[in-house]
């Protein structure tokens, strides 16, 4: 039996195939199509799963689950899309839908930080550990958070939003809204922003010893490592990982950020900081084994 | 059968007993024996136990359980407190002390600001509540999170402080070493500072109107509502209680609290903020009902 994975974003839709190991045995990505509605963009996965079938010799019968990660927030029980902007969903019942077209596949819709949480808990950085915080750093942050061996979708199940948790009262100005939410601070927008450059270059000419992106960089690293402070205080996990493009910094990136963590954390306890290891896969493999 | 709950603070020692439907049939205070070692104070609350027992006419045989709350660092698995600075502990084996003049009681011992939301859960504001949040406002903020229906101790079991995430990364200096924490801007401590009196005093005089007394009072809303929001996206719970003095300040706080959190909230949900129930006795209650 294999699974099947959709990460749809407003650029691409990635679709894989896992195998019962969790190995990707197929993979596609395919173009969004923008302002069609959520039908069309379910008729265009219904078809790139075929295809990726078609090319493994299988078919809907091998199939034990097919998982869809969006943005934003998500009826899990119901499996609808409620609000990601940058699709143009609103209420889009995308399990329902699907379900049309495979009507003997178990659908499951799920928020895309949270598959990549589930993605990297079940087969990435954070295997093996029952208390771990997932954070994917990009031009907003999300993240998930899992709790006694499971996925924690918030006591009142509207999911949880690291990002936007307060870091500075009076911050920059959110998008949600308030002002110096950890997005606003710890993003690589504000990298970009700050470094007059994409956040790569940015941090490339840190390593490089510009003196004025190691300003940049070092700044961001007493943001970010204060952040990650905060969620030690709350959650107190055993280890937090980071994804997104900023994570790639490697050694340059962990080694102080993980040392400012200890340092601020409220217990002086050596949490575990990594870098996530699935990279732009972490949401389709997480969707694929949503359950 | 009844259970016996102290909490141990550095001024005084709360002790009671409460009988099977949690209500308290016997309580003292009694002054904390500064300064005289973990070993003086332990024999002093089993004084206090002998006779609050006598006084109800019970004897060893009749209680089911004690527990004993201090402030900071505990070990609760062996007894142990950890770090309480202001009692003078350090790596004192409550339990192992009080199993010498009880030796057939069962005994725990439970961090303050968890003994008070496990009291509010089992029988104050959060009474029914699985996913609840107490704050507790005085000189410092302490607090607790029930999950699920459980007490949260963290995942590494450290315990957790909402009272130390950063609320503002380049305010005033905490006691813990990092700026800004929830506790230097919604503490009582800050409102009297910003007052110039204490904290029920400017509280009174901004509910008399008094310009002065209301902007900082209004200005102690956007912070504490802040703090509140962030708990909000982080673990959405169904409801948040805050205890202490500030808490006493009724709807002239709670009020256009509700408002701003929700305003605040990623969710834009109504969670409800409301007043803690069990006053000073939430510790001794909590700690009587550890298990």
């Amino acid at each position: 039996m294999v699974r099947i994975g959709f990460d749809v974003g407003g650029t691409n839709i990635k679709a894989g195939i896992l195998d019962d190991s969790m190995n990707i045995v197929a993979k596609r990505m395919t173009a969004f199509p923008k302002e069609s509605g959520y039908r069309k963009v379910v008729r265009k996965m219904h078809e790139t799963a075929r295809e990726l079938l078609l090319e493994c010799h299988l078919n809907e019968g091998d199939v034990k689950s097919l998982g869809i990660a969006v943005a934003g927030a998500v009826d899990v029980a119901n499996g609808v899309s409620i609000k990601a902007c940058n699709l143009g969903f609103y209420n889009a019942p995308l399990s329902e839908e699907m379900k049309q077209h495979f009507p003997s596949i178990p659908i499951h819709v799920i928020n895309d930080a949270y598959a990549a949480t589930l993605a990297e808990f079940k087969k990435g950085a954070l295997k093996g550990c029952s208390n771990a915080i997932l954070l994917t750093i990009g031009t907003g942050i999300g993240g998930g958070v899992v709790l006694d061996g499971k996925l924690f979708y918030g006591g009142m199940k509207h999911g949880i939003e690291p990002g936007h948790a307060t870091l500075a009262l009076d911050g920059p100005l959110c998008t949600c809204g308030n002002r110096g939410c950890v997005e606003t601070l710890c993003s690589a927008t504000w990298i970009a922003e700050k470094g007059k450059a994409n956040a790569k270059a940015v941090i490339d000419r840190a390593k490089e010893g510009d003196p004025a992106c190691l300003e940049v960089f070092n700044e961001y690293i007493e943001n970010l490592s204060s952040a990650l402070a905060s969620l030690t205080v709350l959650f107190d996990p055993e280890i937090i990982a980071l994804g997104g493009g900023v994570s790639l910094a490697g050694r340059f990136l962990f080694e102080p950020l993980g040392e400012k963590v200890k340092q601020k954390s409220f217990f002086k306890y050596p949490y575990k900081i990594v870098p996530a290891e699935l990279g732009n896969d972490a949401g389709m493999i997480g969707a694929a084994l949503a359950e």
